[in-house]
């Protein structure tokens, strides 16, 4: 059995909806239990709704909510009764919780899991995300948006965090390490890239594979790959907004001519490409798992979520291959 | 009747590939003349070969090459009779001569360009590319690679020189200018972004229009995106790399369901999303216009180059916009 907390507050779609998504896991994966924080009488009441199997479900109660308006300095202290950072207590203090997704503001949960699952060097956190390559693996990027501003000192943590990640969750032996740069040549580079590019060439535990440019982001060059959190930002952003825009025209184009062998391509294509419904980012550098989804995540991110922990717990890669290629 | 300068030489695909794109140019525009440097006695056969309208053929001897390896500092004093040096130096003393394209070394070209086209401030040229929005206009992203680390006086200057680009060539009134961030609100972005920000926001001259985010780059929320080079590098080769894996999934779905259909689609998708084929990159902050255009352009890269001369001259929009919607 894994049994996984569900903070079940601050997401835009409400309480009901991460409810919805809890019962779609468990009626998915049979080792799966929840631990749902919240608002014990909205739960309690949904629950029943739902007709949950409630010997694999625990509430706990904590109504107080972190919203995005929340400054992590104020809220790490005033708010530890929230549902999130109760939630990242409890995760820290029970030895049967295996990991907690929450929906809720990024820089909280960033400080809620420095604060209460740090490991020994109490680094701050890494936010990664998985996305699927070209040769149908998946390539790990980090940062994608904790950290803004980054030293050469950072990114070389980054990479070591991705390294253990995907040797980890994807079992891979050396995982190849890349740099996002804006050429292939080791010379290429911004002023924190080039002056990263030594430090992760030296380090022999890294399976340094040097500069990636952008076009090959997601190649599938490297299973880790390694940046800034503005750059990687990007990376997503610009992955997301082009694919939206190609497959947007190709739905277009379906609807004017009544295509539907265009339509069943267009939303093939939707599902490959859509990056919101992969799950989360995880974050990297604490002592459990912890997956940040998105603020508008509904039931379906909750049951692919649930489905990267069950996938975690038993030390397999989290995605089917095959279903990431055409 | 407008001339323009083709350096011949610097490409991968050899001077004959350039002159036969002069050629099929010509063919294009009654209006145009060109100024072919290189080697004098390779372009005469050539032009030969092809049978060139010699009436609107001009050649100039620099055999001298500037290559990839080459330093921008050593080339410059040690290379003034290159086909690229001696052709920005020939274009800066002309009155006839109207602009230059030129496959070569981009650093070289941005400090010929400084060197033989400086206005009165001498300031760094900016390297600009003029991309398809989605609402069928275009955006100008500024700086796309030439200077990789900028502070904010820099991505100030670059926000100016875009909007003046898309007044004269767009005949837009007021360009409105984005900063590319990793959200939208003033809040975000890294150092740099927050420290442009109020710069740009205090220019009563520009038509400031906030913080942009990856995903919305080329929605045509702005006219012009400003960003380091670093950062317009990523935004660049991550939108190419998406679109052509999107493409080659379309076109091997189309393979193999055998579908006509799809495989029409996919070539047209492919049209709209080559950005190589788009044209080149604008060297902006100079006193006439360059264009850097890849270093393995072809015959119709050269065409589609003319075509952007021939639209700036005559102070019109470059593109059919009704091309740029599926």
């Amino acid at each position: 059995m894994i049994k996984i907390v569900i903070d079940t507050k601050g997401g835009d779609k409400g309480a009901t909806e991460m409810i919805k998504g809890a019962k779609a896991a468990l009626m998915k994966y049979d080792q799966l239990s929840v631990l749902l924080v919240g608002d014990e009488s909205v739960i309690s009441s949904e629950c029943k709704k739902l007709e949950m199997p409630m010997d694999r479900v625990e509430i706990l109660d904590a109504p107080l909510e972190i919203t995005n308006y929340d400054s992590a300095a104020d809220a790490i202290f005033n708010k530890t009764e929230s549902s999130m950072l109760k939630g990242l207590k409890t995760l820290s203090e029970r030895e049967d919780l295996f990991g907690l997704v929450t929906t809720g503001n990024t820089g909280v949960l960033l400080t809620g899991a420095m604060r209460y699952l740090s490991g020994k060097d109490r680094v701050r956190p890494a936010l990664a995300a998985v996305l699927p390559s070209e040769n149908g693996g998946f390539t790990c990027l980090v940062d994608t948006g904790a950290t803004i501003d980054c030293n050469s000192q950072m990114l070389h943590h980054f990479a070591r965090l991705g390294s253990d990640f995907m040797k980890q969750s994807y079992a891979i032996d050396s995982p190849k390490i890349g740099l996002l740069s804006n050429g292939s040549e080791s010379s290429k580079g911004n002023k924190l890239v080039k002056e990263t590019y030594p430090v992760l060439e030296s380090d022999e535990s890294l399976n340094f594979v040097g500069n990636i440019e952008g076009n090959r982001a997601l190649s599938g060059d490297c299973d880790v790959l390694v940046c800034d959190g503005f750059a990687g930002n990007q990376v997503m952003k610009v992955t997301e907004g082009t694919a939206t825009r190609i497959i947007t025209d190709i739905m277009k184009y379906a609807h004017r001519t009544g295509s539907d062998e265009i339509k069943k391509l267009g939303l093939h294509l939707m599902e490959i490409y859509d990056i919101g419904s992969l799950g989360g980012g995880y974050i990297l550098g604490i002592t459990k798992p912890v997956i940040k989804a998105r603020g508008n995540a509904g039931e379906k991110a909750v049951v692919s979520i649930a489905g990267m922990f069950v996938n975690m717990a038993s030390n397999k890669a989290m995605f089917d291959k095959s279903k990431n290629k055409i």
